[in-house]
């Protein structure tokens, strides 16, 4: 099995190349690339599909390609089909689909430019170069009011905001690395019925805040694409224009317009090989 | 840059060929190889290098080779210049000298049977078939009394006991599953003045026993090959013969003898590729 290894601000990913969909992707084949030690290692698996093979294989029943058909294919040439690295189908992963982006244009199946591809949370337009950062369109936020989630003996104060998942982004006074994130958060399981992904910010320049984030279901992460856009989009209030998001895995940038949000960062392709 | 992954209960290894030692293997190269995040991501790298290479590299004075030098050229074709995930020279690791016998094999370099390679510890004989479990004589342990360290608030004795690095093997009574092993142990520095590997164990069946480590400078790992062996011979006694060792990546099986020991088990060859 061909694949590429690749991380957006240490957010990796094992991209595997399978324009005809023809990979026998099961959960344990996943769950065994993503394994750090007796694997590949990643926080998820990208499959490249083409989006007319992954809709005519949802239209067949196929389970894996379940989600997949919105009638994309004359608008996205390529499908992505994430799976977390416990093997479990997800919709959407903002780096994820930038590392995609990026493995596309290098290994020279799409142009540099903008363009859309296909999710099972619908199209996401990237812009890209031929090197360099990698950019999406994240979608509308919804801030859906305030909210409080306690870590470590401590209650936080944020605002709940939606980014198509579930987010809590709160303002803190101290450095973000003084932190304690090694255990979950507990918050009213009534406001938050889908579970919530806690962020922590500080700023520390013009339009620059500093943010660590446990993630729901995976513990704390190195980046965050949707959490960055939640923590960026708090900070602004109701301002437009960019903002510079430092995570642990390193640095990206949102850009909050009247009608969307913009994730720009690093892609960086590192390896490539067989795995066995 | 040309890699294979490889692993030996869980304990993992990016491979390098470079027979005739060409590569620049900086602290930086090695440590941007083993990030898991940002790179492949490994416990070490093992460096493959012809040990002619290597000794005149080293008599030439080039500090990657330094201590590679014993004269050893005539009886080990190969050298393994093993260097921790941060980079620093070390001198052996028993689950390496392993995956890096099955590598020689498996690439056509070293045929199946029984042959020593070069370390910087010495000479290291390997026995391995054309697939399966690799042997390694890890030579004799020595066991120097008994001694104590503290984990996680309680006290624990046990054999205080050289493979030339150093153990603690302590006996105990509950399932090791039930340990916290995420904060290092305090001990007395006047009895182990280079630190020391702590070792949990319970016998759990007939020369049977699971364990855990905690090794110095790198904390809890899924497998340790010093510490499987010291702690077959703490439970052993004066018994000979094979133990086996459940570690949390699989099992080991160590065979004491009168003059040596000897650790077996997998040696799993992953995925080869390229890095960038």
């Amino acid at each position: 099995m061909r694949f590429v290894k690749g991380h957006g601000t240490e957010n990796d990913f094992v991209i595997l190349p399978d324009p005809d969909g023809v990979l026998e992707l099961t959960p344990a084949t996943v769950a065994a690339l993503c394994d750090r030690r007796a694997g590949i290692g990643a926080d998820g698996v990208l499959r490249v599909v083409r989006t007319k093979v992954a809709e005519a294989e949802e239209a067949a029943g196929v389970a894996a390609f379940a989600g997949a058909s919105e009638g994309f294919a004359d608008e996205a040439e390529w499908f992505m089909d994430y799976r977390n690295a416990d093997g479990s189908i997800a919709e959407m992963c903002g780096n994820g689909v930038r590392v995609f982006a990026r493995y596309l244009v290098d290994a020279g199946l799409a142009a540099p430019g903008e363009w859309p591809v296909a999710t099972r949370a619908g199209l996401r337009r990237v812009t890209l170069g031929a090197t360099g950062d990698v950019s999406v369109d994240m979608g509308p936020s919804l801030v859906q009011g305030t909210g409080s989630a306690e870590l470590a003996g401590r209650t936080y104060e944020g605002l709940r905001i939606s980014m198509g998942n579930p987010h809590l982004a709160c303002l803190i006074a101290e450095p973000v690395g003084t932190l304690d994130l090694t255990r979950a958060p507990s918050f009213d399981p009534a406001v938050f019925q889908d579970g919530v992904n806690v962020e922590l910010f500080r700023p520390v320049g013009d339009r620059h805040v500093e943010m660590r984030v446990y993630e729901r279901g995976s513990g704390e992460t190195r980046s965050c694409g949707t959490g960055a856009v939640a923590t960026a989009v708090a900070a602004a209030g109701d301002a437009m224009g960019e903002w510079r998001v430092t995570v642990p895995g390193g640095d990206v940038f949102v850009t909050i317009t009247p009608t969307s949000t913009h994730l720009r960062g690093p892609a960086i392709l590192v390896a490539d090989g067989t795995f066995r």
